[in-house]
């Protein structure tokens, strides 16, 4: 089975908008072993959308369309779908009666425009909204289907999730698609991409490097006939990637974020965490902030801007005097004063020259990172050679990792990139 | 002149990247007064990529790519428009010699499967790539071009602004386009529309209305021959908009964004300041910290997660002990302690409650937001009804929007959308 993306509305073609829903729907369709074969955005103008409408029908098995629903007279999708089947709209008395009943929720009368919401041909079927006045349509003829749905995210998705994607995979009950996502730091998308290189070759799985906030992924896609079977591919693969990139690269899995793998270690230990942080200038906590339960372990940040404040917060202002602020013996000291400030099992911190180098700093993109719990101390220095915005999310990913590393005992991994 | 982008790459097609670059293009052509009518994803695959490339060589005056130049046989960019133009490659002495000094500055000989970035066609011109090996090509015949461009956004962004967009410009020498921005905060998109659906009619200028994290979004565009003479088809507009819905409901134009705004708000007036955040986690600090000069205005923040713990930063207990951490009066007072702490002009604090709400807090998205400068203190409160993410980036928008009014002297904004 082949697809066929076409993102509607002449907002998409003016880049004011970014399409989200191409994106969604493509990995949603790979992981139920559909194939994307073209993506298109177009307009509201009513012939252009005909065409690309008419010309996914004819070349495509399934073809999914996101916007062009609503009420306005530029919302034109259904009747591109009607012109491609050649069929004739007609209101249906049970979908005006639901769509009457959502306004008189909200109180007040439906809107004379809303009324071709309403509409089918004979060969659609009705898709429900959850979350919008706007059903989508399911138009099958000759066993190719085009789906239509809302824009907006919040109705697209949850529609996908309960009525489209369970269709479109009962249609193909003999194929599993399995992923298995291999997170890595350290080591360059070069340097990756050289080591694996025969792995590339393989057609199933098949492998995939993408670059990432949080490092160079890896993912290994299988398809088969059987969810085991599609495992029995990846795992060798796995095994081989681990052999030879070594099992300290890879950080987690999957959907694992270095966040949630904080928060699940600490949480699991019971252990609460205090921060002080100059560098990532709040974005630590901020990360943090999101994780599940951490208003539980999470005492909070100390986020300080300035070296004569540190001591206000409790670090020693003679050993800043002595060091300057940029310096891994103080890093592991702000970590200390973090976990007694915030009254914490464990502390860490992160302090650098995001700004404004001094001879005595080194230079921009120098960080330092420092780790306590107990009487345990630890630190990491290094330098990123980076654009101001990605030195502090990098910093954050790493000083998390770096958590990650400390609680489970092992030392602190390099700051710097092998190739 | 119409105007097609075709993003080329298989992972497009797999959801995994996000396509920035037909944006990023369509943004651009909009801003030079070139309409875009298509814009499609297809992946690296030959007969479909060829048949794409080939019905915009048909279709469009101009057709921009983007993706499909790299040195490996998956990359065909070349090939298609070759087989389009029904011309023959050949390899170009000099761009040879160009890209293997390349190579020889990083210290290895060029692989010969990189022979292809030094080829064009009779109908095509090398443009220079100044951050990658790929140079583009600017195929033209019959007064038709296809514009092939790298994929990667750092090396694509320079060569458009550098070489594609000039040239592109020269050729309509005649048409000046101007947008203008009003940011709004406080009336829904709904309410917007319903207030200014006249003026959604005028085509020329054209109004949209977007909807984004700090608000909702008016954007003007108008073209005429000159720059003049499209200002003076938006500058009506903007009147009446600013007169429909108050100028107080417009925080800022272009390119302000709240953190911004706060930066040169303080920075002019030589004030430094100090935050005191539990509902926003740090990103109220991240936020600023991201801005210019922010080392010079920002003190700090003291990101609190747990109640005990705010008498520790100046917060009399006493006061948390009456009225519990989630109250207006709690607010104001670590605006104050936030001012101390960090030694700084003006504090600002924000408390509410994202998870775990008690009776006595109030439901979740309940928050309280506190200035303070000299004896002054102002706070406000209000209720968010959205999911968890947004509610810390919609506060730390507010809040700084907040301060903004609170640093001229004006009253906080409510916190909840009029209709």
């Amino acid at each position: 089975m082949n697809a066929e993306i076409i993102s509607i509305g002449t907002e998409l073609l003016m880049g004011e908008l970014v399409d989200t829903n191409s994106p969604f729907l493509a990995a949603e369709l790979a992981k139920i072993g559909v194939e994307v074969r073209w993506v298109t955005k177009v307009g509201d103008d009513p012939e252009l959308l005909r065409e690309v409408i008419e010309r996914a029908w004819e070349r495509s098995d399934l073809t999914l369309t996101s916007g062009g629903l609503g009420p306005t007279s530029d919302d034109l999708t259904r009747e591109s779908i009607a012109a491609a089947f050649g069929e004739k709209m007609t209101v249906q008395e049970d979908l005006l009666v639901h769509l009457k009943g959502l306004f008189a929720e909200r109180g007040f009368p439906m809107p004379e425009t809303n009324i071709k919401q309403a509409t089918l041909i004979p060969s659609a079927e009705s898709i429900p909204n959850d979350h919008g006045t706007a059903p989508g349509w399911w138009a099958e003829k000759d066993g190719r289907a085009i789906v239509a749905m809302p824009g907006p995210p919040r109705e697209i998705q949850p529609m996908w999730a309960s009525y489209i994607s369970p269709k479109i995979k009962a249609q193909n009950p003999d194929v599993a698609i399995v992923t298995r996502n291999l997170k890595t730091f350290g080591i360059s998308e070069g340097g990756l991409d050289e080591m694996l290189s025969p792995l590339f070759q393989s057609k199933n799985p098949y492998l995939g490097i993408y670059s990432k906030q949080d490092g160079i992924h890896l993912r290994a896609i299988a398809k088969a006939a059987t969810d085991d079977e599609a495992w029995e591919l990846i795992r060798p693969m796995e095994t081989e990637i681990r052999r030879i990139i070594g099992d300290g690269v890879i950080w987690g899995v999957d959907d694992d974020t270095p966040e949630n793998l904080v928060a699940s270690r600490l949480r699991s230990k019971g252990l609460t965490l205090g921060i002080m942080e100059s560098f990532t200038g709040g974005l630590l906590a901020s990360n943090l902030a999101e994780t599940k339960g951490s208003s539980r372990f999470l005492g909070g940040s100390a986020v300080v801007y300035r070296d004569d404040l540190l001591s206000r917060h409790g670090v020693d202002p003679g050993l800043i005097e002595e060091y300057g602020s940029t310096n891994a013996r103080v890093a592991e000291e702000m970590a200390r004063a973090a976990r007694k400030l915030f009254d914490a099992d464990v502390g860490m911190a992160v302090t650098g020259i995001v700004t404004e180098p001094t001879e005595a700093s080194g230079p921009v993109g120098t960080l330092h990172m420092g780790f306590a719990m107990g009487d345990d101390v630890s630190s990491t220095s290094g330098h990123y050679a980076t654009s101001r915005l990605r030195l502090r999310s990098r910093a954050s990913t790493h000083a998390l990792l770096g958590l990650v590393r400390f609680l489970s005992g092992l030392p602190p991994q390099s700051l710097s990139l092998r190739r």
